[in-house]
């Protein structure tokens, strides 16, 4: 029996000596590899992380002590010990457990996450919750140094860093988010990690009421630090009011225990510092960190990824090579991306015409004011953001670019449901939430083809500030590459099938599962009028009066959330006339939508192919 | 004639002699106090940077180079010269000029903005596509202390700090934002500028290939500062990659004009450090820097302001006392504030338990964050942000908040049109945004005594999680204070008026506007019928049956975007049961609102009480 299997709560690994330790987290490592290559998962980060999540629960008094992870793929280790060893098998699958730690799913999850640079925030409000009612809790924050670079991260650290309240920042410096990270803040910790040595930490215990001054000082006794790594390293954090400890080695079990076990006992706001290799322990993975993310499945013992051949391109490449193509042709064309380069495509640009790509960081409010400033400044900025991550810009979309009407296009990658990243990553307000906004026009290909013609009308001078939202994964497998490109008139829809009494109207890729059932109804003698909108705003009003002249039912289908989006839309065109169509929608529902497969989410929401074809046969036989 | 009379572009401060620049920098300011005794505007700030507006016309050459003001509120010294002195006497008034930068109102206007640390993003991508053009335009960002909080403008420093673009970011530090500054960033500039002495910048031009050896070298002798002073200020910026420069006496206009002149030509990120006084030269505004950031009107020889004294509470008021009086009742109360404490009433708790509340800067994703963590720690904690903020947080609503279904209550304060801070401040897509998310509930109280029972109701353990959105401003004149608690129930409106044919939805305070409209109907014979539905969602489905069924003409009303909130959800009410009902919508429509007085502005969209009685009658006839 392997010391895992004993292991079922942090409870049982607190006796365990160093040598167990290491025991363990080699044993983790391995099950965790052994699961993630046949069940797909955030691999590298949690690789890296192991010794950390076991030292935290070996000296920490979980759950009654908080560890709060920041976006969370770093946290497998620690679901694993937490009771879910046997659930991991069943990681980000339909009512499997959360890829992310979750409230809802264990007590050991104290704060959930999957966006990132909330845990400094998350984890400063428990603190001060425990301070309130006198529990005597310790709350930790674990971060990576991309997510720091997020601004809340930031804003976090500058009111901590003013209080009293005891606080634990764990920086996991591994030099990496998902592409190579950016910014000045990792050449900053870079310069740090390799000029430090291990600090080590004294035994003596800080003066808890020690003065400004007897706190620099003693600062300077307790980590070993030279004069020139002080000023190099601790004087950022230190400026914003935290003691700052380390470099310490994260993958050293026996070091991070020692070096948690006298932090635990400091009081006020405290930054340690570790470093770790993301895809620690598995030599593929150590080698190829940004494939190495997200590997899909692979081959546990000879690292060889089973990487699925398909003749039909992923939106993201349609994006990624279109780009590339438009910005050989107009100079003042760039691209911006908040530390997403290689997931939404743009590192295809990026490798031919790297001056013209913007990796600004996780920093989605910054990018896209960065971009309405680009804008200001005569480029054709195109900014893209997976659509859950723009709720981060939203003010910016506002205040700098609407506001202002500075041409900009706006692309959406992730858009509707995601499938396994679950219910954070779903991209369901995106048009609920832009269509308010005015001098936004908002659109939705219907497949590539639709996407490359989108993205290039968008680019074109005379066309207005756009935003285009498309989904994860796979087109339709419809030509695209070499075909001409052809500028889509604003706010035209097109006719997919011609028909009456019955209507649908979508919006998206989600059309072509509306297309199937409709190829199904005309077998079975129903003709129903479906049109492709396209763009939700301006919405084409010529459509809407020929769908309500010839249909008294009108079934609106949209992969976003039904209230406010396409069936806000049309509803809003019916009651002002007084018409009297009846309105069937199909969209996300109002609750939060857990992960899974698309297919299998989209039959949860109830807009799959087949719900779709029932729904039309109910609906005509009235 | 006074220097001021002949300054209509910065062309004619070139020649300006360090003594005309004074005497025209004394002048500005007596111009300013005057229209602003009349006409009230933000006075503390603009007072505060007269010297740094005109050194910066002096010495750059714009509109060519770029000035970028972040907030905009330190600006009027800059509108002043540029064009608009005659324009200034209409300040914020409808169709004057904007109390802000605006890219359409002048091209020295560079960038709009309204809200905080947005500046050295769109400064960046100003200057970025400078860069790419070759047009040799230099880019200023002017950012105060309280603003370089907010986390964006951390992004903007950690992405300009790793690039060569040239740009300069000026870091006016008041130590105060509208009420005192707080976090450890505050403590840590403050330390700084009480320490250094000016530092003059000596002649000698930098190496502009230097490497980052020399370059640290070189800042060691062009700032003549001590290592500790190196050591407290300068690395803070310099580990984000920028060269630090200060700090300077930011009211001397001699000091100024040289050390910008010597920055000018420095190529790479530099930030300048100024200290200024807020209300610079106007005693009382510099006795009392709150009082005096928004002063209303006054009489500029004795500094009396004409404080209006009136029976009437505003909305502000009644959160703030009732918020006290929950407070007092149960300890897990506490209150979160993003650096609006003065503004949203919160003050009035923090007077009496400064422990309970958190004011956490200017720093609107943390907040929500951060109240989201104290919720998750078994606290009761209350969000205050005025509504246009809010959509920086939108994000974290969802992730942080619905999704884990925390319990909080989150209060919008100036939802609606706020009047004179024009369009970066009108709150419009709160309940559009926010219908979409789940697990919220969506209210806004008719007048005081239903935002004190809401607010009470919402504090109750058994509450759903609440966003209260009310207007800026007075309140109706109902008493409030002295009455009983009153549990409102979830999703349930009131009737105000009983009647047939036609109907009113209204929801918030402008139900009052209404009610007016529906009485002046009344003596005209016409009983409409009118329901506060005080909920957004869930919406009282009572009362829409009741009302589709009475009346085939429906008029919804609401202080909010028409596309999305109150008009949308009775829309797919009425089109999901095929109902026929008409609807006429009253809201803000799809264009940006400029400033004005609240009343103008409701004219402007459509739903001042004469409009909505006009509508109801022409509605009627038919």
């Amino acid at each position: 029996m392997s010391l895992l299997e004993k292991v079922n709560t942090p409870a049982d690994i607190k006796g365990f000596s160093t040598q167990e330790l290491e025991t363990l987290c080699s044993e983790v490592r391995s099950y965790m590899i052994e699961c993630c290559a046949c069940n797909p998962g955030h691999l590298g980060a949690s690789l890296g992380a192991v010794e950390l999540c076991i030292a935290l629960h070996h000296v920490f008094d979980t759950p009654k002590d908080k560890v709060v992870f920041d976006v969370g793929h770093q946290a497998y280790a620690h679901k694993i010990i937490t009771g879910r060893r046997e659930a991991f098998k069943n990681n980000r699958k339909y009512k499997g457990i959360s890829g992310f730690p979750k409230i809802s799913e264990s007590p050991y999850d104290s704060f959930g996450t999957g966006h990132s640079s909330t845990s400094i925030s998350s984890a400063l409000g428990l603190a001060v919750a425990a301070q309130m009612r006198h529990s005597g809790e310790k709350v930790v924050a674990v971060i990576g140094d991309g997510a720091l670079t997020g601004g809340m991260a930031f804003e976090a650290l500058n009111n901590a860093g003013s209080m009293k309240t005891d606080i634990l920042v764990i920086l996991n410096d591994n030099h990496i988010s998902i592409d190579q990270s950016t910014g000045a803040l990792h050449n900053h910790l870079l310069k740090i990690s390799t000029s430090h040595t291990y600090n080590s930490v004294k035994t003596r215990v800080w003066n808890r009421l020690s003065g400004a001054d007897r706190l620099r000082s003693g600062l300077q006794t307790f980590v070993s630090s030279t004069k020139n790594a002080l000023l190099q390293g601790a004087s950022l954090f230190e400026s914003l009011g935290f003691r700052y400890f380390g470099t310490v080695d994260g993958n050293n079990i026996g070091q991070m225990v020692e070096t948690l076990t006298k932090l635990k006992d400091i009081n006020g706001p405290k930054l340690l510092h570790i470093v770790t290799t993301k895809g620690k322990g598995y030599k593929p993975a150590e080698d190829e960190q940004t494939i190495w993310h997200a590997p899909g499945t692979f081959d546990p013992k000879t690292g060889k990824r089973n990487v699925k051949t398909s003749d039909i391109a992923r939106y993201q490449d349609v994006f990624g090579e279109t780009l590339l193509q438009l910005a050989r042709q107009n100079p003042a064309i760039v691209g911006i991306s908040p530390a997403m380069l290689s997931g939404c495509g743009m590192n295809i640009l990026a490798k031919e015409m790297p001056e013209r790509v913007f990796d600004v960081g996780i920093a989605e409010s910054h990018a896209v004011t960065f971009t309405a400033g680009l804008a200001a400044g005569g480029m054709i900025p195109v900014c893209n953001i997976y659509s859950s991550f723009m709720q981060r810009a939203y003010d910016n979309i506002i205040h700098d670019i609407a506001l202002q009407n500075l041409k900009t296009v706006i692309c959406l990658d992730r858009a509707g449901i995601v499938g396994e990243d679950g219910a954070t990553h779903h991209g369901c307000f995106d048009m609920a939430s832009l269509r308010p906004i005015p001098n936004l026009t908002i659109a939705a290909p219907l497949n590539e083809l639709e996407l490359k013609n989108m993205l290039y009308s968008a680019t074109l001078p005379h066309y207005p500030t756009t935003v285009i939202r498309y989904p994860r994964g796979n087109g339709e497998g419809v030509a695209w590459r070499d075909e001409q490109w052809r500028e889509i008139p604003v706010g035209k829809g097109q006719l997919l099938h011609e028909g009456e009494g019955i209507a649908i109207l979508s919006i998206g890729a989600i059309g072509n599962r509306a297309s199937e059932a409709v190829a199904r109804a005309e077998k079975d003698g129903i003709q129903v009028l479906h049109y492709d909108m396209r763009f939700l705003k301006p919405i084409d009003m010529e459509i809407l009066e020929r769908v309500c002249t010839k249909a008294d039912t009108i079934i609106t289908i949209e992969d976003g959330a039904l209230y406010g989006g396409l069936h806000s839309a049309v509803s809003e065109y019916i009651t002002a006339r007084g018409l009297g169509n009846k309105l069937v929608s199909m969209g996300i529902p109002d609750r939060f939508i857990e992960q899974g497969s698309i297919a299998q989410l989209h039959q949860e929401c109830g807009y799959d192919s087949e719900t779709i074809y029932r729904t039309i046969m109910e609906n005509y036989r009235r």
